[in-house]
């Protein structure tokens, strides 16, 4: 890729000529320290329990109100978590509710598990329309919610999640709760879906810039679902990297302050970031969690490629995320590198864009 | 468990009174000291390669005559590699050979990937008879080989081995041939399956005594297998631990003496274990590899409750592996434990067996 660019003639004006990347949806500051001291001292080789070590499950479930150590399932990140619960979930010809936009795994999920993704838009705000779910609801199982979204940066209304629970509690529904973001929002405390059949999958990834470890876990009050799951990873898997439960455990201990001061570094970007589309006239939602923003572009994919090959700037298309007329920022990057960024958007937008929208 | 041991009243006569496990299918001795040492440098914490890192490809490709590094995708120990595979593999309807004794997991794993297993049994010296592989592999699109067995210990006759692959070539059957205990085999030098759609499926766990570390890889030269297994795992799990694959990487260059010196632990064991139960009068198969000794035991899992009730030795019945005439024991423990086993065996054997053979 980065050969490609470099035969490339792109022009990009005065300024930094280096890569932009809006791309990869991680955090690039890394985990707290004392997760990495954790691996100074590790000495562990053998198997643990499949379903995870049971003091990090000991300290995780003093962040969900009511949990118990043995309602979680430590997994290898929360593509695993998802994974899992969906096999755990599966029925011969079952239906699973996902939102458009989505993140782009969702319906593979789906599939490899041996269901058929049934999907609904999400309403010029970039929220879920009760009336729009229930209608799509129609033969579904399972329903995955995903707030904060990637990558929609939205989070959604209150009122509607709660509304929601009731409706899959009352029809028998599962919910596949990804609240992967729940330590990066912005506008209001993360709300913990619930229910009878709710399982929330989330991760270390993204709050503690742990992405390349692969720990996640998935939490659920549905003892029948949490044993499913354990039953398949024992086969599928085995227990979750030791090691990595071992730097888990050290970045869930040093949560604060280090959590907070990452949301002020967060917010300081999305600011940059919604304030600087705004100023170049883009039809933009307002970021309200995750770090991702996702204004509206004509043919996304035609820009996508223009800007990397004329602007060496990678974004990631709509397309990808069932939503051709969008393109994905992530704003995990410095506020020099989000300036420039914007600059180069700028001269994008006033030479090439014109010619296609 | 080990305080239902505590308040049970057993009789084990004089001697050591702890518990012996033959259960665990793992290493009890650590791994060489360069994979802890790779602990104490890391500083890695993004994304990696869903493929997997390249340098540990590229050294894992010396150890495979003629592979490329790009055949190759790091797993989640061995367990994942066998998932992906068969997830890859996935027909509707499809059928999937498996020998009979069978590791406990495999009819689970072809199971979940929505496939059906169909079982030959292994003939009287636990090998397989090629006749009825043969007959059993009418409508299956994928054979399971696993040579050296667990739990039989046996190995498999080149011969056989190689006819198979012929076999599978001219039908388009697939092959996973499931190696993980290559480097610990008694009776000659491990035999590489080879093929057109031949996916090796192999792991750090047993040869550098990582099981808790959860790092496995597959091999193909079939780029369509290959291909598709990554496109799967990157829904699914993403990269594997790259701390993982960083000790994985230490263990590998640290691969020699550490195998050999190992190997000879192993050899040492089996002979006491073998020569022990032959002198106790049990049928049994000579071990020729990996670390399972699988006697003749009349009604198996009576024995294992009996062994571990009253004798405080773990074992793990045959009925789990598809053999309910037998009784596995894992010999990954000290020579002083093993010669403390066999004579609560012998106890065992004299007194409660005579009841219910």
């Amino acid at each position: 890729m980065r050969q490609k660019i470099e035969s490339s003639s792109f022009f990009i004006g005065r300024g930094d000529d280096s890569l932009i990347s809006f791309g990869s949806g991680q955090p690039d500051l890394p985990p707290p320290p004392e997760a990495f001291e954790a691996l100074r001292t590790y000495n562990g080789f053998k198997y643990g329990l499949v379903q995870g070590d049971l003091v990090l499950r000991q300290e995780l479930a003093k962040e969900y109100p009511g949990a118990k150590p043995e309602d979680f399932v430590i997994t290898n990140g929360c593509s695993e978590a998802i994974d899992l619960t969906l096999r755990a979930l599966q029925k011969p010809g079952g239906k699973v509710l996902l939102p458009r936009p989505y993140y782009y795994s969702y319906p593979h999920n789906v599939a490899l598990a041996g269901m058929t993704p049934s999907f609904y838009d999400l309403n010029a705000q970039g929220k879920i329309d009760f009336d729009v779910f229930v209608k799509a609801a129609e033969g579904c199982s399972v329903a995955l919610i995903n707030s904060p979204s990637n990558p929609t940066g939205t989070v959604q209304e209150l009122a509607t999640l709660k509304k929601i629970e009731a409706f899959c509690d009352e029809h028998g529904m599962a919910i596949i709760s990804d609240e992967v973001y729940k330590d990066i929002i912005y506008v209001r405390e993360n709300y913990l879906m619930q229910g009878k059949h709710v399982v929330t999958v989330n991760s270390f990834s993204k709050s503690y810039a742990m992405c390349g470890y692969r720990v996640g876990y998935l939490y659920s009050q549905d003892a029948a679902i949490v044993k499913r799951t354990i039953e398949i990873k024992n086969h599928t898997a085995m227990n979750t990297s030791g090691v990595g439960q071992a730097v888990a455990l050290a970045a869930l201990r040093a949560r604060q302050p280090y959590v907070d001061e990452r949301l002020a570094i967060w917010k300081e970007r999305r600011e940059l970031m919604y304030t600087g589309m705004k100023e170049l006239g883009l039809d933009v939602w307002a970021p309200e969690g995750a770090f991702y923003i996702f204004p509206k572009i004509t043919d996304a994919t035609r820009a996508m490629h223009d800007l990397y090959y004329e602007y060496q700037m990678i974004t990631y298309t709509g397309e990808w995320f069932g939503a051709r007329d969008r393109l994905r920022f992530s704003y995990a990057l410095t506020t020099e590198k989000i300036h420039e960024g914007l600059r180069r958007l700028k001269l994008f937008l006033e030479k090439e864009y014109a010619a296609y929208r």
